[in-house]
Parts: structure tokens; C-alpha cells; sequence
């Protein structure tokens, strides 16, 4: 029975996206600022889709409205693709992605959106890429040995870095702005690795440090890129109280056109 | 473009709500344990619709999809209904709604779900009402007298008091459980006004603790009332990484059903 009166932001991504909404994470700081901004409640939010491996050419198809149904259905202004944490999982885990087919799911991602076309062309939509973070073996092989039973390491710093790289390599390809958080974690932690525990919670996810990080980039590129996006310029669904004009009260509390 | 997976919780309110998307506050906590569950993500996530005035006979029918448009959205499986603290505003506030008038619009809300002859009937969706909070009147006088310019106490303590009894009382009439947060943050502050600001940031609205107490009586009130709705027992729309089936992979990938 919800009806649709606001955009959405679609946060695309593995459990580094989920555990966003933890307080201060970097979802839960981007749903605040859309509701808290000066200007009241604004018309994005955020909807998580979390997928443990890159399976998106069979998945997305069901979370991406094709074209004829989008007019039912909220616009994503905003898609941030997040994924390489897992991966990069070096076999014989069977999270384990090769690095060819990981590159061509995300483009395959990327091009659901942006192609002419794709059933599921929007071209409302902005994306932004984000690499995986970079992963500290010496804590996460911690934190796998106290797992009962225990479990062997099952990441390289080496090939996460791989995979960064790869996204790094989708965005210029496919002209979409990446957050390079592998760059900024590995350059905060002084290219030390046992430092990225500042930033990690158990190796490989991120704490709220390393997701004040994301958060204060992704606004940095939605400010460069695409500025209407930004928090200060949404405007609220419906006017605030004191902007009601009760001379005409039908019209004055119709949804707002974006 | 965004398709539907997921359904929804919606919490439809003033700027008590609102803000319940601060970090730890209701609606993030709410939205974090659906996402953050044991079991995984789980469907429900909160979709905050804010009114400074209970105008909902006009507003509602904007946000509430009717019932021949529900096939294309997300089904609501929780709704709930917190107003009462702008409305009990003293005349001659522009925010002031009469008390009768309070009643009928909060019973013309739960009415427009729960009436099979209404338009936006939805069988399927269950509600909560909440009470205003109680307002320290010392604390918010002090708040307002540092405004600029200084603006006059806007609120009573025991008109407040009236329109969370008429909650009560629409609950009890329309049988929708109350999560009765005026009676409970009384209680808590040992029937002493000035000792509402444990739980009130400035006389009006919560603090952290006092969002605490709504989320604990909210998932308490769903374990009573509708346990199905509890996150402990919502399903996942997807499957987790570790239950896809590989060998039947193109029906192991969809949606599941509620």
C-alpha cells in the first residue's frame, strides 16, 4: 500500500554495504542527512540490496524496474556498486570470483543502467563505483582462527588490491566516478598493514572510522560529479508546515515535482 | 527503476520521527535490526513520511497507495502512527489542531487501512499507535527563550497529556495497540516534570534514552501483538550466499515469497 512520493538512493553491495546502517555507518549517515538536512525531510533514502556473491546478471533483474514498469515505481537518483570484498576470496572458497567474471558482472552492473538498450536503461540514475577496502591478513587470519571450528585464511592482500584495480579500470571504461577506498585506507594507514586495523573491524570490515571515510568521499563525489544529488539541494517531498499556503490548501499540499 | 523486493515499515509522524533516524534512535535501531539480523537482511525497511500537522486526510491519500495500484508496490507490514505533540500546540500557534479535530483525523488514518470500503484498504498491513511524549514546559520555555527573536511557551503539560489520551483512546475504539510513551516517559521520570529531560533534548523532543524507550516498547508491542513481524522471524528476500542451491541456481536466486 506505499505509494511512491521519494526518489531512492540503491545502495548495491556485500555485507561492507549492510553494516553501513550501524550507527554512524556510512548508510545510516547518508539516510540522516537526506531526512535531518536545514531544509527538513528530503526526497532520497537509502535501499540496501545485498547479495553475499556478484551474481547480478541473474539478480538485478529482479530489483531494477524494466522500463515500462518504472513509472509504478521510485526513481534511483543515486546507485553506489560496491563489491570485490568477497570476491576476491582466493579459492578454494566458494566465494571466490575470478577476477575476469568479477569485472565483467560489475560492467554488466553498470551497463544495466547506463545502455540505450538494457530493459532496465534509466538514464536518471547516477552511479558511483566503490573498490573494495584493502584487506589486513594479520587481523583477519586473528579473527578466523577463533571461529569454531577454526577457518584458514581465505584472502590476499595482494588480490584484493587486484580487484580494486579492476573497478578503478570499469569506472574509466565506462565513465563512472569510483570512491578508490582501497587508495584511501591503504594511504591512511601509512601503507602499513597491520595499521588498517585502525579502519578494520575484523580485517575486513570496516568500523566507523573507516566508514566516516566512504561517507565524507562519496558526499566529496556527489558534490563534484553530481551536485544536484547532494544533501543541501533536495528538496522535501511535501512543504513544511510554515510554507503551506492556506488560501490553497489542495494545491499547496501536493507532492512536489523533483 | 527501482523494482520491489523488499517490504516495508512505515512510520508516518511529526519531527519526534523524524528524528528518529538520529544514531541510535528508533527508526535507525529499527531499520538496523531488520538489515542486521541473525538470519541476515531481512525484508521490512522504515519509510519515514512527515507531517507537521495532522493534515492526513489530504496527505495520506498521496503516500498510500490505492488498492487497484498495491499490485505495483510494496506491501506495508507495519504502519505506525505517532502524532499528538504539534497538534496539542496552544492556540494562537498555527500548528494547534482541536483536540476533536485530532481524534477524527488520527481515526480517518488508521481508518483508511483498516475499512474495507476504503480506497487504500490493505488487509495485510498491521499498525501501531504511539502517544506523544509529555513535554517538560520548563525546559522547552527555556529552549524557545533562546531563540531569535525569543518566542513564547508554545505548549501546556496537561493539554499534552489530552491528546495522548485520545490516542489511547482511538486505539481502544479501532483496536490498534498503543505503545503509550506519555505514560511510560512519566513514569520513568517519577512523575516530576523537570525530570523529563533525562529523555527529552529540549522539553519537546527525545534524547537517545528517550528514543530507547520507544524502541523497546515497539518491539515489544510486535512480539505481543504481531510476532510475525518481529526480525527475529522475517525472512530474507534473497538467499544468503551459503543457501544457493548451485545445482538448480536460476530457482535458487529468486525472490522468496512472504
Amino acid at each position: 500500500m506505499a505509494a511512491y512520493i521519494q526518489d531512492v538512493i540503491m545502495l548495491v553491495g556485500d555485507s561492507i554495504t549492510q553494516r553501513g546502517f550501524i550507527p554512524n555507518g556510512f548508510a545510516q549517515k547518508l539516510s540522516g542527512v537526506c531526512l535531518q538536512s536545514e531544509t527538513g525531510c528530503s526526497q532520497p533514502r537509502t535501499q540496501p540490496i545485498f547479495e553475499k556473491e556478484v551474481l547480478t546478471k541473474r539478480i538485478c533483474s529482479q530489483f531494477f524496474a524494466k522500463q515500462h514498469e518504472q513509472q509504478h515505481v521510485p526513481k534511483v537518483r543515486l546507485l553506489t556498486i560496491w563489491y570485490g570484498a568477497n570476491d576476491s576470496c582466493i579459492p578454494p572458497s566458494i566465494q571466490h570470483v575470478p577476477l575476469p567474471t568479477f569485472i565483467t558482472n560489475v560492467t554488466t552492473l553498470v551497463r544495466k543502467v547506463t545502455s540505450p538498450s538494457s530493459p532496465h536503461y534509466s538514464p536518471v540514475t547516477r552511479i558511483i563505483l566503490i573498490t573494495p577496502p584493502p584487506v589486513n591478513t594479520h587481523q583477519r587470519a586473528a579473527d578466523l582462527a577463533t571461529r569454531d571450528p577454526p577457518k584458514l585464511l581465505d584472502r590476499e592482500f595482494e588480490v584484493t588490491r587486484q580487484y580494486a584495480e579492476a573497478v578503478k579500470d570499469v569506472g574509466r571504461k565506462e565513465q563512472v566516478p569510483v570512491v578508490d577506498m582501497w587508495t584511501l585506507l591503504w594511504d591512511a594507514s601509512g601503507h602499513v598493514e597491520e595499521n588498517l586495523s585502525e579502519f578494520l573491524e575484523d580485517g575486513l570490515h570496516l568500523n566507523v572510522k573507516g566508514y566516516e571515510i566512504v561517507y565524507d568521499n562519496l558526499i566529496k563525489t556527489i558534490s563534484e560529479h553530481y551536485p544536484e544529488l547532494h544533501y543541501d539541494n533536495l528538496g522535501t517531498a511535501f512543504p513544511l508546515h510554515f510554507e503551506i499556503d492556506h488560501s490553497n490548501l489542495e494545491a499547496s499540499l501536493q507532492k512536489r515535482a523533483v
